[in-house]
């Protein structure tokens, strides 16, 4: 069986980025011309319908530039059963254009509860309606017996965990900065265990099949984060709408150009509501937009990791 | 709007005991009659319809009982979009029960995520198939900004959450006994900021909506824990199967019997495969077994209370 880390090592190389789309589908947000289509909407149904024929546009939009795709299951799990429905719809999708399916469901729970979840999330199901993906996002907060169900399921099937680390909102500080009475920070201990954890299977390309979630908010501790985990597969969320730069995320790069994902979710599948997007295409131009700000991330992207040395000269493929 | 932390003093107090039953239903575990109904048990859709079945059979046998009943998500959510229907469906006839329900699904997210999470699960919604509980459990590793949204919506709806502080697992040592530089570990730290979450919002028997999971397993933590968290409900995992007895959950309650709701979940919902209630009743009388077993932890529970001077003398009630 392939590992994962190869696996998402030969999506990002066959499409010459590491970036990824995050799919974080909000009813109000969803273009007119879709959101019309829910006659009721005050159904969840109705709303879910349109979320997933949302989805359906932006992955069919996106699915030739980038690698990897990133539903986020909150905004279709707020729509009860119904959204949870488009959310497999999407992950089908998806997984059907050969996209990586990174499932952002931050679980987390202790041993016969954790496995449930790992085997809803990584391990085959047939049918309608299920929701397995190619990886998962995972909170550290319970310990090693609440990570291990998803490592082990993960290395059994060929599949990948994200496991937080350090996240990209401003009160992380809150726990992951507190210092600790050996001198590191918490997120560095989590850090630590991360490594340890990923240790046990490495791929083809020297990367682990467990991953960690670092955001790209945090350059500075990327620097650290990425000496600590040598051959950690970096998620990295926070570019384009919550703040962060192509500079800001090259420290989660190797020297390889290698060894990071990088996520927009909202400055891409939203672009047409903000400048320059907004000016150039409007919301006619929903499509175009989605189109535009993809490829002026991948180009960000390419001239960052130029600059940093990190890939060799030459222009984007896209 | 009524206080959630109110309208559970009031469950506790009607029914006479903090005992809470937790719905964790695992279709190899369900009773032989009821899984044989499954045709193709490969399929998740007739495991789902189980997995339903169980779960209502169980809230009728509990519901005189107690007052309190938590389903664990990830047991539904492995079986996909079907499992979460039966999650909404067990949600809704244990609320038509009267029962609280706390939704165990430990989720946390950042800003507008965990919002999307916050009104799936605590806001108001129709229709078949939503999530809406009358409580969840959240996990605190992203800070402030990742509980607050679920805090808000639970004050405007008069709902709750429970906060994940010290949970019941081996290893819930590996970050959250971690010590600080200042000499506390990790969960003193999350337990100090649930305890300024919570002010906030008091009910007219002086605790919070704000709670505190904190699990059974540790009696010498939750000693401090409850002197650290006054006001905070605890909602205490660990009892039962997990090895705790009624006198190691005493520390969770305040001198007035109460602060605390103490969950079992495989000691009673399989009571039947388990010693004494396995030779005594057998899987043809699991409804008995699992009747014994809810009433012996709530005789226990009255037992530790009286002798540790948290409640008058007295029969308990059932």
């Amino acid at each position: 069986m392939e590992n994962f880390a190869d696996r998402l090592i030969e999506a990002v190389e066959r499409k010459g980025t590491p970036a990824c789309v995050g799919l974080d589908p909000q009813f109000r947000l969803i273009p007119g011309e879709i959101r019309k289509r829910a006659v009721d909407s005050a159904a969840t149904g109705a709303q879910a319908a349109c979320v997933a024929a949302f989805c359906q546009e932006v992955i069919e939009i996106v699915a030739p530039l980038v690698g990897v795709v990133k539903p986020q299951a909150a905004f279709f799990e707020q729509l009860g059963t119904s959204g949870m429905l488009a959310y497999a719809d999407a992950v089908r999708r998806a997984r059907q254009h050969g996209l990586i399916v990174i499932g952002d469901v931050k679980r987390g729970d202790i041993s016969s509860t954790a496995e449930a979840y790992a085997a809803g999330h990584l391990r085959e199901a047939h049918g309608d309606g299920h929701f397995t993906v190619d990886a998962v996002t995972v909170n550290p907060y319970l310990g090693s017996d609440g990570v291990r169900p998803f490592i082990e399921a993960a290395n059994e099937t060929g599949r990948g965990v994200f496991v937080l680390v350090k996240t990209s909102n401003k009160s992380s500080a809150d726990f992951q900065d507190l210092k600790l009475a050996d001198g590191d920070e918490l997120f560095v201990k989590v850090a630590a265990k991360v490594n340890e954890w990923g240790g046990a299977v490495t791929g083809k390309r020297g990367y682990s099949s467990v991953g960690a979630v670092v955001g790209a908010t945090h350059p500075q501790q990327a620097v650290r984060l990425r000496a600590l985990m040598p051959g950690v597969p970096f998620l990295v969320p926070g570019y384009g709408a919550q703040g962060a730069g192509a500079a800001d995320v090259m420290p989660c790069f190797r020297e390889d150009g290698l060894g990071a994902v990088v996520n927009s979710s909202r400055g891409v599948i939203y672009a047409w509501t903000r400048s320059p997007y907004k000016e150039q295409f409007g919301e006619e131009r929903w499509r175009d937009a989605i189109e535009a700000a993809a490829r002026d991330m991948i180009s960000d992207l390419h001239q960052a990791l130029q600059q940093a040395r990190k890939l060799q000269a030459g222009p984007p493929r896209t």
